[in-house]
């Protein structure tokens, strides 16, 4: 192993100090809260206004309080970006599922195949409808909203089960032209279950 | 034909005077313009914050003044939409490619098989790269950048062209989800040579 | 654009004048109804038994006044031709459909993706039929012909749908291996309403 | 096994007698010389126009002594119907190739997997073009020409590699959606070597 | 043809006489049984280990008298040999099917499209179920036993058909990888119907 | 997550001490070694002969201390049933290929796109004829042999490759099949690097 030696993307990878304002804030604001700075950060800054533009839409559809949980909608990413071979997506979004579900299998079960995982039969429907997106959406037709619509999706859950799919699909694809390595902490993040609080004395 | 009694778009198309202002603005510009508001303004807009993100990163990508021509970025819109058998973006995209390239033939060679398309040996090898983002992005490798660098593309030219590749993957899927229908003003778009302009006397 | 400079067959193109008299008359016949001469026929006329063959073969198939509409039989061609990646075929009975059906969009709409056209579900139970023997024939069974006949469609229906995917299966693969290209005039035709001819006085 | 249980094709197999003339005449010479009717003769004569078509184009290849020999000929249609998964073709001419090269392995050979047969390189690549033109005609380009013409093929050879491929494309889905059945006599044809002639005394 | 040219394995075939005790035991009895020793003793036997594993393995799964019948497992290894293109298990085990099912016609019935051979329902749904297994194992689910129940196999006829489908899926690669060649005596077996034992006095 | 409500395999799972005595053996002696049972053992334990025909063969190809490392083998095992989809397969021998690289990375790497992982160049040739026995193994021929000789493997670790490929080939459709579950343990084994052992005082 030598990540030194692999860079983290084939593109370049500005100093955050040379970025625009609200870049700089942004990231900064992330490796505050996580401890370091996810590759996809640095990895799209070279072009800050794709950089505003990606960003804005992730967080339009991933950090949402309705509808899907937020583990829900990881499952789909993780589901769909495995499908699409994105090692980034595939260890940075696994890491964020498993702490979402607080699950330390989750991840690797929908990420090899997601039809075996332990999930219930109304995600099983969801990511179904998210492969569908992902591999074949030109074949979506009315049947997959009824058959989503008996499991209790609404259209809004609907139209987020796609966006999500098609989000992460064009994510992957940059992921991979750019090659971008996952940082090593996500690999772990979320697998060792934590011990209960003691109790206040 | 009966364009009028099938919908647009699957899901809500609202009503442009209940669209927050800046929506309201963007969707006004473009009706003055074109004479018609193209059926994806007013199929995204019943999400704002995701048709903010999305133009916002459409225009990053499409807007751009260097390196590959407008032209050439419509080229990969319509190749790769038609990968992805996406009706509403190869014909709206068709319809400004042949506008762009002041050609009327250039978007239905595209669209049907790029590969006996009458353009150049370099956007041939641009639209090899698009298409395997498209389709293949897992195995995109050090000897495609090779290769495009032998046609003269700088990497800025290759991100822009896996970019535009990724973000019409996430276009094409929203619109299949949708089944979003192209205006009928764009089929004939750009098929008619354009008079020559009369003197001036 | 150049199409003087890109050949529109690969293989030889006999000057009409040196064909045989039948497929010299065939072909004059043709021009004198089209105003030009397709392709086609003199990208065959190098083979001329083949030339017999083949368009003795369409004829049978396509001119017929009973069971499926010759529109209905077009879109058989444009679908499964884009299917097959045909530029020639795409484009030239793409013009044709739009005149049979006297629909502008029809045939675009065919050729990208036919599940989302405009098409009643009888013409839709009938495309997926010709989509499967022109991909997956290997697998038509017994139900098949049940859906079928549950939209009315007879035996001999049947038999013209699977037999109209077939002979452009092989017409297709022809095309591509010559590189034929679509005359010109073929992209516009039935794109534009025809004036109603002036009340007579 | 119960051939008489399972219907030769179908769709309806006419009596030979109430065929025109000119089906009547070739089938029973077929007899004649077979001491069977295969049963494409029957199985396409229910439609008289499409029959002559077909075996017009059907000699027009297979019965040329330039170029290709007989054999290689049906080694294109063996090759190809086996990717096409056709009964019929693959064990009608199955058995014609076998007679034809006088070698009782080589049909099992080739429909199985032709890269590994007991054949010539140059056999080999005409089979590569073969299953390109079968399977992905779209993407033939003049690369494929310029192997083809390194091992000594004319570009009428070419054609005949391509348009073989092609007509049996038609032929293998028309075979597939009639389901018609080889004759039980194809299926030992040319597998038993003949007893060498006595000495002329 | 000439086999002597090509040889049996790409891989080293040892002398018989070279062989470890058991190994030559095994070998001379097929010699025995059969009058010639099939190449894929000879092409495992460099790898004594492997050797024993694969036919112990083999045996496990074949030489059942109870559930499948022995015809029907080889039918389950000619279809999905088949599927695979490996020519040595297709042509060395449709031997066995013929002589098997005492019927000359079965295993290239299978080979070709197993779809359209002449077997019972419940052997379909049996073939079907065994190239789920060789084709998309990861997508087997409940409703494939549940479907395969209905037709009276058991959960142990179950595990059978898809540990056969797996096990040769196994061979499969292992023979093409090799590049073994059956055995020309293969070709005929079990195709000519035997004569009718005499009358004893 | 509920490992307690999804069974470890949908087939039976025998109690250990009801097994043949050699089986026994086997399965308590990973047990001591490993500190639990992995499902495999058991799954496979209702069928005696096939379990032991089974290990014998694991031990053979993946218990070798020449050519190939052990670190090696399970890059292929991983790899390969990743393009298969087996749940079973990735997470347990992700763990074992954590353990032998030392590597707690690796396995998520090859997993979720083997063609990025952080693995030499010879390594990457090895996954790619993995891969290509795992997927299309009819189009092996002697080009590969020539690119991995190339890169100093000898013919001995070249059959290796392919045959562990075979191998887990035949695991993997089993292990869905059965939709086996991996044991909790093997998710998080290798993943914390251990203390330094404290220097002996």
């Amino acid at each position: 192993m030598s990540t030194s030696a692999t860079p983290m993307s084939r593109f370049p990878m500005p100093d955050v100090l040379d970025l625009p304002q609200d870049l700089r804030d942004r990231i900064l604001a992330v490796q505050e809260k996580s401890g370091f700075i996810p590759t996809v950060f640095l990895a799209l800054a070279h072009r800050p206004a794709e950089f505003r533009a990606f960003f804005a839409y992730h967080d339009a559809l991933m950090d949402k309080d309705v509808g899907l949980t937020k583990g829900e909608r990881e499952m789909i990413v993780v589901a769909t970006s495995s499908a699409n071979e994105c090692e980034y997506c595939v260890v940075a979004h696994g890491a964020i599922l498993r702490i979402r579900e607080k699950n330390p299998l989750i991840a690797d079960q929908i990420a090899v195949n997601y039809r075996k995982a332990e999930i219930t039969p109304r995600q099983r429907a969801m990511l179904d409808f998210a492969m569908k997106v992902c591999k074949h959406a030109a074949t979506v037709d009315e049947r997959d909203f009824e058959l989503l619509a008996s499991h209790g999706f609404t259209e809004d859950d609907i139209w987020d089960i796609g966006a999500i799919a098609g989000f992460f699909g064009m994510s992957n694809r940059l992921a991979n032209m750019a090659s971008m390595r996952p940082n090593p902490e996500f690999y772990l993040m979320g697998r060792i279950p934590r011990e209960p609080a003691p109790a206040k004395a």
